[in-house]
């Protein structure tokens, strides 16, 4: 979007959710809603019919809580404070947000506050991210999480460095696109249903079933960059292209939550993407693409490479171990925002002092300390990181359910065939769009709750191996 | 967009054409509009406030006449249309979209009957491009019109036509579209509230005044496809991105009828763009850029190749000269349809028929002849096509007052210099968007009322000089 046209899509996106938030909380819908439930409980609980209904009373009791003028406030301040922040950032400046971020916090209270909740993170996680986890769950899931991880991390740091250079070597872009395109049209990206452009941070985006698009970034000295973008970003859009098509036009027709959602991307990307299998059968075809660059270049090394250790400072760039423990600082320091624990004005040395202690990182500056990511800029604070590292964990149990149904996947995957674990996928999570809540879900497809053992199993064996530990 | 994605928009279209007509029609606009009516009475005709209260009070008018239900009918009918086209043009099969047609005839006629206008037409002349005329006004207009135009033709095509050779050898798509871009920024299109992206069939778009942004196509093999396009989408951007931001947000913030609308399009590219002067700056450039392919040809071949006239069977690729004759046909076979005088089933012939009289083509095909264009077969019969002449004519008459205005303006093209006209186009048209009718805007600006005299005088004197007249 050309930089003249902020304001008035500002103004539009808050027209269309002051629309649908009118309509959500239109009292014609509670009656009707009422009217329904003896047909709801006459039909099977999986129904189309029952979930519609069950899911549509569940938003109409959310959004009727909150009055739509403040809504209106709050969206508004949001956009003011994206405008700031996109300022802030390259000036390396916190205290350009400051202020807003103060008047987020109390909006992100004043929120949580309509709802009456046990903790206030409760409702933001439940409105934006709609996990169905307390942040007390959560809590205790990522404290033990992080006490598997931090010794896992400690070790392999202590191991030799990963050789990734050659992913460092000149690779032009077009033939990066190319084959990037080559690979999910592989796993069951449809691109008679979606397309991929370029930007500078991928994200899916969904106009219906029938138009789920991706964008990918490429740098020409950085082979993976957009190629696993382009992976991470097809994951969310074959969960939304996967969606029955008999939900289309329903509230039911969309991914069931934050959590969930990134589990499909972090599932093709990493379980699938940087295992050694899968590059078993695109590294030839990876190095007919850019001979000079790879002939010399074991799939050995290559892995290794994709596949490199490296506590940093920046959470998109993290690698696939350290990633969570960017993740939980941001939810730890969230709940300590909320609960009066820590101040606005404190946020970056707490921030620091975090990475300090959980990942042996330092940087003096706040551009790519707390103010490296968007989402408390343009959100509220609370809800908005919980979802990566509860997709990491649920991507692993996933894929051992997968697994346990078809032993067969991973040599598929080593041949090069995808359809198998996709339409399993399909079957069973991406088809039911928001049928389910995610704990309902995960119950239905693993027969257990939610639970981290998958992933710490997946991560030891993975990690393990590869640097012999 | 993806395939796939079609029938959603269709969907999604009709509901924000259903919110917007509910809006539109509501009582308590109506009573609004009546309790200012004394505000308006006290201000300036021309004053925004004025303007905006008397604007929205035609619309309310025009709107409240057609039925909801009518009109969702009837767009959820022309979606269906369109898919028919889509199959019928490349299958070359009239029948396939026959019975569509006959219920577009059907359903335009009854839009235009809530009126009990004068003239079936009238009505669809108003509602879908405002141009503020009456039918029988236009056809007399373009009945004038054709008896200077079907001569001067005659008279051009009896000479020896011109080579255009020097723009069917391979230049490069990078360097056309790199070339475009400098030539409208030159022109005054503001980037920073705009950009260029490709597509199939040239349009432009506007998501706000901040954010009006183009099409184009390009052909390795033909200059000037993708140069033209791109400065006729501009023209058409300008105008949009003339509109003082005060109206921003309002039903005036928009150019104020299609043939106003398509007169800054064809101003830009026909009067500036295929004008000698604008060459004699600008074809050096385009020899930089293109050495090897223009080294050898000269100024004066270019000129004569771009504005090469040949009679022939499509509207879009039609020459400056020859494009009007085009445009009146359709005009004239959608009064006919309107009137009863022609039958659906007989269009095809009747197109066969007045392309071979007025054009001298001929082709047993309907692909290229009634199935070209798709505005039948996604809108109305009848007020579809008037626009485009009616904008050759006005971009002339325009053009005539800024002349007069500052004479100094065809030395200040010589010279690459757009300011002082592209100044005098937003402050005489541009600004006002939807303020005043074309008509209104005409007197307004050239202190006539809408004549054909500067158009033909132009083309008298241009195609005179080209052709040795």
């Amino acid at each position: 979007m050309p930089a003249g046209g902020a304001a008035a899509r500002g103004r539009q996106r808050a027209l269309l959710s002051w629309l649908l938030h009118e309509r959500w909380t239109h009292p014609r819908l509670g009656r009707l809603l009422e009217k329904l439930q003896p047909y709801e409980e006459s039909l099977p609980y999986d129904s189309d019919e029952a979930s519609l209904i069950r899911v549509a009373r569940k938003q109409f009791e959310r959004e009727s809580r909150v009055p739509a003028a403040f809504m209106e406030t709050m969206t508004r301040h949001f956009a003011a404070t994206y405008q700031a922040w996109s300022k802030a950032r390259p000036a390396d400046d916190f205290s350009k947000v400051e202020p807003y971020l103060e008047k987020t916090l109390e909006y992100s209270r004043q929120y949580a506050r309509y709802f009456e909740p046990d903790h206030l993170a409760d409702p933001l996680i439940e409105s934006f991210a709609r996990e169905g986890l307390k942040a007390e769950e959560i809590r205790s899931l990522f404290s033990r999480l992080r006490s598997e991880l931090v010794p896992l991390v400690r070790q392999v740091v202590e191991q030799p460095i990963a050789d990734d250079s050659c992913l460092r070597q000149s690779f032009p872009e077009q033939q990066q696109w190319d084959f990037g395109l080559r690979v999910i049209e592989r796993l069951g990206y449809d691109f008679s249903r979606g397309r991929q452009d370029r930007t500078l941070h991928p994200f899916c985006t969904k106009f219906s079933v029938g138009d789920v698009r991706i964008t990918t970034r490429l740098k020409e000295n950085r082979l993976g960059e957009a190629l696993f973008c382009t992976i991470h970003e097809s994951g969310h859009a074959m969960y939304e292209q996967g969606i029955r098509m008999e939900l289309e036009g329903t509230p039911l027709a969309r991914g069931t939550s934050s959590g969930v959602h990134e589990s499909q991307s972090r599932l093709w990307e990493n379980i699938v993407g940087r295992s050694r299998g899968f590059w078993e059968h695109f590294y030839p075809q990876l190095q007919e693409t850019f001979p000079e660059q790879l002939k010399n270049v074991s799939l050995d090394t290559f892995y290794r490479a994709i596949n490199k250790v490296e506590p940093s400072l920046i959470r998109t760039a993290a690698d696939e171990l350290t990633y969570n423990l960017h993740v939980m600082i941001r939810f730890d320091l969230e709940l300590d925002l909320l609960e009066g624990k820590l101040a606005v004005k404190d946020l970056p040395e707490a921030w620091r002092e975090r990475y300090k202690r959980d990942l042996g990182v330092f940087d003096p500056g706040d551009r790519d300390g707390v103010l490296q990511d968007v989402h408390w800029h343009f959100g509220t604070i609370g809800g908005m990181f919980q979802g990566y590292t509860l997709g990491n964990i649920l991507s692993a149990q996933f894929y051992e359910a997968a697994l346990k149904a078809h032993p067969e996947i991973p040599d598929q995957i080593r041949g090069g065939t995808f359809d198998t674990l996709h339409g399993w996928l399909r079957e069973n999570i991406y088809q039911h769009g928001r049928k389910f809540t995610a704990a309902e879900l995960v119950e239905r497809v693993t027969g257990s709750p939610l639970t981290i053992d998958p992933y710490v199993r997946y991560l030891k064996q993975k990690y393990g191996e590869l640097y012999s530990l």
